[in-house]
Formats: structure tokens, C-alpha cells, sequence
């Protein structure tokens, strides 16, 4: 994704203070508390502009949703977006899944989306993408048994990768598509998309996508 | 793969006896009697016409190739080619998956090759795809510990079953490619294809790759 650097984009943020979560630490193991209704959370890591966790939202309003996007000219994007929808449901936060067992108690989290994550191409890099055995440690501590990961990418490189991790690492495959934007088509199924993937998909490249369970 | 139907091929078949195996259950346990040298024997499963397998032979002298194919037109195009290279380590068999056991001791084979297999793609036919469980389960007991299977398909759903299969069965996927004959180019190693492979790829259709083991 192209990053934009929007001048002074960390003061800017701090005017939307219903959707953003500034204080994550302090609300560790309580996190329902920021949203009007105790219900399930799931988690995107890496939402970009937003337009995926926002339809999300917008689809299933008994799921409270969090956004983690580590570029705060990118979150600038995606909650002035939200802002518009006025979703109770849905929260986002400047973080890093690095220091996800510093927001989120032991399986406080239902389940985890992963988006078209930076493919980090180079071997020496393998252990930042974001399927990797080490990230999906962390993933099983905040989220509830079973683990639930839905992820989509374009990157052959990096889903070949992930899929050889999540079997190595135990996880089951529950459903699984080398072109899902094709059997979306063929199997008559809507999917809730990133700005990216549209602009890839319309590109007629296939959208790699696996939902696993451990 | 589009079959031509050869007048009397069962009967044509029996004049390329240095080749063919005709009473493969009498060797059962003992199919490296068939060959000048005992060394392992890899197995691939509807060779079609022979290329891989022929090729394999040609390249690798040290292991004891045997075809399996079940349509006796098809046999005696792969066994005439095969007749031309006189190559001590080959043999062809008429014969189907599902009666591996009658011909193998257990652990007898080293190595499985799937390629381009029929894809059933009725749900109601999975049984009979050559990579669901319970073909999974044969192979098993015909190859030594660990068990490793080759399988190459340009069909996507059928890749998608094997992966999910595969995973579920508790393979281990050691090599993985959703676009092979990209990755040997970008890596500059070679292949050895498959007649229907050649077609396909020329075509500029990705053919999906994995090995396993277990």
C-alpha cells in the first residue's frame, strides 16, 4: 500500500476520540468495557485505510470490532472514513501486533484478521511477516479457543509461506481459496473487501484467502 | 487428458513384456526381482502417456521407477515411447490405485507421484480423487516411513481438496508452489513435465505444486 505522510497525522488523531483507542494498556483484560455492548471482539491487524473492518462493522453489529494499523497517517484515513458510518461497534487503535499481549488478556480476542500484510519478501525478514510461527504464538494467547485467523492476500510468495507455517504449526484449514474473488463469482457469495484488494482483484489477479482454527 | 481409443491394446500390450508388469500381485513384496539392480522404487500413479515417468528414469538411474496407469490405450502410447530409451530402470503396470495394496508389501515403495490427477469434481465423487483420506491412508501402508508424496495439478479446486486433505491427514508440506513453472524460472531450476503439463503451462495457467511428508 502507498503511505501518504499527512503532516502533524498523531495530533490530528487525537480529535477523534469516540472511535480511537489512545490508552489501550489500561484497559487490558477489559476491553469490552469501550463499547456500548459486551460481545464477541475481533481483531484486524493491519487495517490500512479501513474500508474492510468498517464494512465488517457495518455487516454484523453484534461483533465489536478493533482496527490495529501502525502508520498514523494511514489510521487518519481509515477513522475519518469511520466516522462518517457512526459505529458503536467499532474501535482503532495506533499498534503494532508486536505488543499484542500488552493490550489484550489471554483469550480476550474471538477472532483475528489478517489483510494483505507486508509479504516481507527476504528470508532474513521471514520472522516480521505477520504468519509466522512466532506472530501466531501470540495470536493463540489473545484469542479464545479454537484460534480463528481469516487471512487474504495477493502475494503468492507470502501465502505459500503461510500456508506451510499454519500446517507446521497445527492449524486446521476450514476453508481455503486460491481465487477467491472467482468462486465469490461462481458461488454466487459476497465478500467484504479492502481498497486494496479491489484495486488488485479489478487488475484480474487472484485473491489468495484461508480461514484456519487451532 | 483425452483418450484415444486404440483397437485391441490390451492384446497390442503383451508384446512389450521386458516392460510391462502382467502378474504383479506374484510380486508382491518382492517387485524389486523385476528389475536388474534393487534400489527404491518410486510409483506414479496414472502416468497417462509416460513423460514424467519416463523422464524421471532417464534422469535418476538409481531408483527403480514403476507407472500405474488404468486405461490399457494409454499404457501402450507410454510403453511404446518407453520401448525407445531401453531403460533397465521401468516398468508400466495396467492398473488403479484403489488394489494398491494386492501389489505392494508394506513399505515396499519409497516415493508416490500424483500428477494431474482426474479431478471428480462433484463433491459426491471426493472419494474418488487420488488425494483424499482415503487413498492417503493406502499410500501409507506401501511406503516406507516417512511417507512422501509429489502432486502436481492445474486444477484448483482439486489443489485446494489435496491441501485441506493433506493437512488434515497430518502431512507436512515440505515444498510448496502455486505457480511452479514461474518459480523454476525465477530460480532456475528444471522440471520434469508431464505431456498434459506442457500443454497447460504453455498456456500461461499456473500449475500448483506440493510435496509431502508424514
Amino acid at each position: 500500500m502507498r503511505r501518504r505522510n499527512i503532516k502533524n497525522a498523531t495530533e490530528k488523531l487525537n480529535k477523534f476520540d469516540e472511535i480511537m483507542i489512545f490508552n489501550a494498556k489500561d484497559y487490558k483484560g477489559n476491553m469490552n468495557s469501550l463499547f456500548p455492548t459486551k460481545q464477541p471482539i475481533h481483531l484486524e491487524i493491519g487495517m490500512g485505510k479501513g474500508k474492510f473492518i468498517i464494512g465488517l462493522a457495518k455487516k454484523n453489529p453484534d461483533i465489536n470490532y478493533i482496527g490495529f494499523e501502525k502508520y498514523d497517517s494511514v489510521i487518519l484515513q481509515a477513522v475519518t472514513k469511520a466516522e462518517e458510518e457512526h459505529l458503536s461497534n467499532l474501535k482503532m487503535m495506533s499498534a503494532d501486533a508486536t505488543n499484542l499481549l500488552d493490550y489484550f488478556e489471554v483469550g480476550e480476542i474471538d477472532k483475528i484478521y489478517l489483510n494483505f500484510s507486508d509479504p516481507w519478501p527476504k528470508s532474513r525478514h521471514a520472522k516480521r511477516r505477520l504468519t509466522s510461527p512466532n506472530f501466531l504464538k501470540l495470536y493463540e494467547v489473545v484469542t479464545k479457543n479454537p484460534t480463528e485467523i481469516e487471512f487474504k492476500t495477493d502475494n503468492r510468495k507470502l501465502f505459500e509461506y503461510s500456508l506451510i507455517t499454519f500446517n507446521e504449526c497445527g492449524y486446521k484449514f476450514v476453508e481455503l481459496s486460491l481465487d477467491l474473488h472467482k468462486d465469490a463469482e461462481l458461488e454466487n457469495f459476497s465478500i467484504v473487501t479492502t481498497e486494496y484488494e479491489d484495486k488488485f482483484s479489478s487488475m484480474g489477479n487472484p485473491i489468495y484467502y484461508v480461514k484456519v482454527t487451532k
